[in-house]
């Protein structure tokens, strides 16, 4: 199917994507994994919950771990521009017939819950308590030096059911994997932000979490990060890169955490604020849509996802083998 | 004065600086330095004008160097949201009383030429003619690696002003230095697309032009123009830096084109989406609010500025006397 | 077998690796490689001939391409401390019964011709016509800005007996790779230079030349290598990489040319110049000595060879299988 | 007077520089700036003395600090290739008339302690303790991420007569700076291990020691220690760069100990192991010999230097007025 147009009279303005929660088996695993090694900063800990967030954000946290039984992930959060936005979106949400909840989270104002169209938990604040910043305490800098959340990546069963639902959301398409035969889409890539994305959707199971993306200043923290993982006994968590991705043109590295939580280390994408800014096709056939160099991405790329809590994904429309290079 | 509360919901939608017209005194002198040097790409070339965009930029021009017996800025523009943001405009400007003009600009729509409050000029257009993405054709990137056209940094006689003015055009305030003694603004940092700013204004004679800004990729990339720069006959053109702003967390780079129109080149500032972003304070007698690492800038930093074409500058209320460490 | 203890007094001395020959079937595809891509300079250029150097060299060459029927590698060349160290290295392979040979050369001084103890052709010179300076003249930069030939790595049927050879000529062993259940060097890095390597050897069909190594400023500088490469037609010819080796610690790249010569781009070694250096020992299973992040090479990469003119390698002594992660 | 010929065989076989010893005045100030700061390691600990390496080295120490009533430095100490070449040494500086003394130093073997041809306190031994590596403990880097001592800068009262002395020894001239007017030098830098230089010599009052250089893996590093010490209470120690050196062409910071010991951060110069590598010649007229990108030094550079613990410098032949750009 062809790209939506984008909507640029939304029904509510989501800003940016906030935050995610994941459920993790050995919490203090998972602290040594995003603290120590990738350098996120504890904003918060209680007995089974650890807040973080990364070097230039105010914001009280952008990943929440919560000790579990299983590894899972629960709603991805979105922050919204006003709390007018807030009951705009219930009421949007609600006329679709989605179950919508009010919520209490710690840090944050009234918190909307709900679903997407495949069932996927979705969350929408406006207000999070904000703290002082650390951008220039250099001292603090640790691991990978993560600077903000940037994006979400999900296994969804049909793109093109993905893209029309979020789009209507306001989220604008910046670049596009299309199956020639088919003419389905095989993955998009869309913002609200102003970079490529805050949500992309990737063939496959779903509704699923690929992964979460965090920003870092330059591709020389991406090789320290690799060097520091290669030498404290998380060789076998780095699974793909570092490379150069042909969508989006940033420099990537994907991690594993404790859990196999996927996090992608990214930075050096392009600013997308244009409302007239061209969607970028891409055919499925062409491998260096997925690694500029020509590297192949590894099989469990394709098929590890994280579960969303509560949530059965259901098989892809488009047949999901992946397209793996020789 | 108090910052003031940001204007969330201005009269028409603004979404970015766009593009400067300097009227330069030796078109191909000019050329050398910014295509050959720092690397923009010649987009349109006439006889007495030449159109650049930088790497990722699919607009046709961020930059537009026209030969002129006198070197100066002509309007700094700026990209607004819909055509309809246009009329919006218009309207807004006529009731202020500042005159309105629709002027023809090549590869440009309709295009609103107006002066702020000060009479600095000012155009607004809505469509530009879009090009080919060129960012991840690497064979064409050369000198300092331009990514896309930042920030205006305007001299201001009286930043309060200024601030004011453009806060109610939705402009938000991110950094600001003030005067402890006279309570007055002597620098402010405001934005529209989400980084730290579009629009900076500086305490002194004006309106100047105090300088336009271009985004590279890495701190490396500046490093290696300076090396280019001080070997190919322009060490006497790189006026301060490379260092760190305290402002803004910026890698920055100032330096002179041939007719001494200050262009700085920046990276790794910080995402300003949040609505609630609350603005950092400077005090004037910190030296590290300017570099953070402490080098005084030098005099004719604080002096030199381009004239915008057939206005003149007033002298600023607040003594203009720079700040310079010893 | 063990390591023998290095030789500090060696019968004459050689200072470094100097260049190789390389005869290849298209010497306008291979011009485009090595200067336009790479970013190497002609020194001089004749119908069937180009001599190469890079950015820090003074002497005139560094890479001779010839055009040829068929690509092989001629002699690997080594620069000797003085005219005298020539008529004793010309002793030492004579008594040896070794061939030697005073052959003419463009651009150097008397020059030996002989072959090492697997009948691999080396050459021997002290004297090479000096050029000015350019490694300050950064307008001429380009590509991966090679600054200097940096090892030569070649496939031996017997490591052991290779590095007994050249330990006798005073390179000293680095690094190791030794097979536990046979007790036999998989591979050896040798230098004379103060780096890890001039030389190092790998097991297999041999004497084959493995690959020939520039050193680069930074990490970055390979990136933009891949970035380029991908984009200009070359993406089949990035072999593997970029990674981190476990031994010698260096970043690294791996290309192959037009011809399938590999060229190993390469920054970050060690020191080396104290006469007591510990050789460091790795494990073959050990899959963290290739690539300390963990990812396998490809399987060209242990079986791709440059052949030498007239010279028919054998077999390996141990099995050649290479060890490549699943 | 010109450079002299190198003298390619020295009476005794200098390796490298290897350690400096500086009596600080607050042990505690000193470990923090040292270790916490800059990121050397503790390889030995006591009340009043500290013992560091940088993370390549497995010497035991590469600096050593002693608390002290005076701020100064001791020996500055060089590692020979073998035991014979410390009597060759011993029996040349006493048929010299030096005084020669056999001392004992931890963690080293026979030491020679004797005086160059100013009284400059100098050392040589063979032996040191070796330690385990840990380039590839990652976990372990901080700071700047030292890997090696790099050089010493010492200034003379006579930049001829060092040079001289220094020749003699085998130490090369790389690059010189000379007075047009006297012909005198104005400083030089010599090489023993391969790099630009293991002991530079700087015109004025003297012996003293100007600074000691570590080396780092990339300017990016440089910046982020400008970062760390602006934000941690050394912004008053950042005395002068980041920047290129014009000599060297090496990337360069120059930092103050809390005892006002200068610390020179540097790396990106070039390997120089020809033996008939041409020195380079910069007139002492022009400023980017010192800073290619046109930046002055401040005058404190000029001035200030470690007095040696009981020689008094004297006055400099030439006028040791600094050429300090306006």
């Amino acid at each position: 199917m062809p790209i939506p147009a984008p909507n640029l009279y939304p029904p509510f303005n989501i800003i940016r994507l906030s935050h995610v929660v994941f459920g993790v088996t050995d919490l203090a695993k998972s602290r040594h994994f995003y603290v120590d090694t990738l350098g996120l900063q504890v904003t918060d800990e209680t007995a089974d919950t650890l807040y973080l967030r990364a070097m230039e954000e105010r914001g009280h946290h952008c990943i929440v771990l919560k000790q579990a039984d299983q590894a899972t992930a629960r709603a991805l959060s979105f922050k919204v521009f006003s709390e007018e936005d807030l009951d705009k979106a219930a009421t949007w949400f609600a006329n679709k017939g989605h179950a919508v909840d009010w919520v209490d989270r710690p840090y944050q104002g009234r918190t909307l819950a709900t679903v997407d169209h495949d069932g996927m938990p979705i969350e929408f604040y406006h207000k999070m308590d904000r703290l002082a910043p650390i951008h220039q305490r250099y001292e603090l800098y640790r691991g990978v030096k993560p600077l903000r959340i940037d994006h979400f990546n999900c296994f969804s069963p049909s793109v093109d059911a993905s893209v029309a639902f979020y789009n209507e959301l306001g989220f604008r398409v910046t670049e596009y994997t299309e199956d020639e035969d088919s003419q389905l889409l095989w993955a998009a890539w869309t913002h609200r932000k102003g970079g490529v994305h805050d949500m992309a959707f990737t063939n496959g199971t779903g509704p699923r979490l690929h992964h979460t993306a965090f920003w870092v200043p330059t591709p020389l923290n991406i090789i320290d990060l690799c060097d520091l993982m290669a030498t404290t006994g998380y060789v076998g968590n780095i699974e793909r890169g570092p490379g150069r991705h042909g969508i989006s043109n940033a420099f990537f590295l994907y991690i594993l955490d404790p859990d196999d939580h996927r996090i992608e280390i990214y930075c050096s994408d392009y600013q997308t604020v244009d409302p007239d800014l061209e969607p970028i096709k891409w055919d499925l056939k062409d491998p260096q849509r997925q690694t500029l160099w020509g590297a192949p991405a590894p099989k469990s790329w394709f098929e590890q996802g994280s579960l969303f809590e509560g949530v059965t994904p259901r098989k892809a429309d488009l047949d999901a083998t992946p397209i793996v290079a020789p």
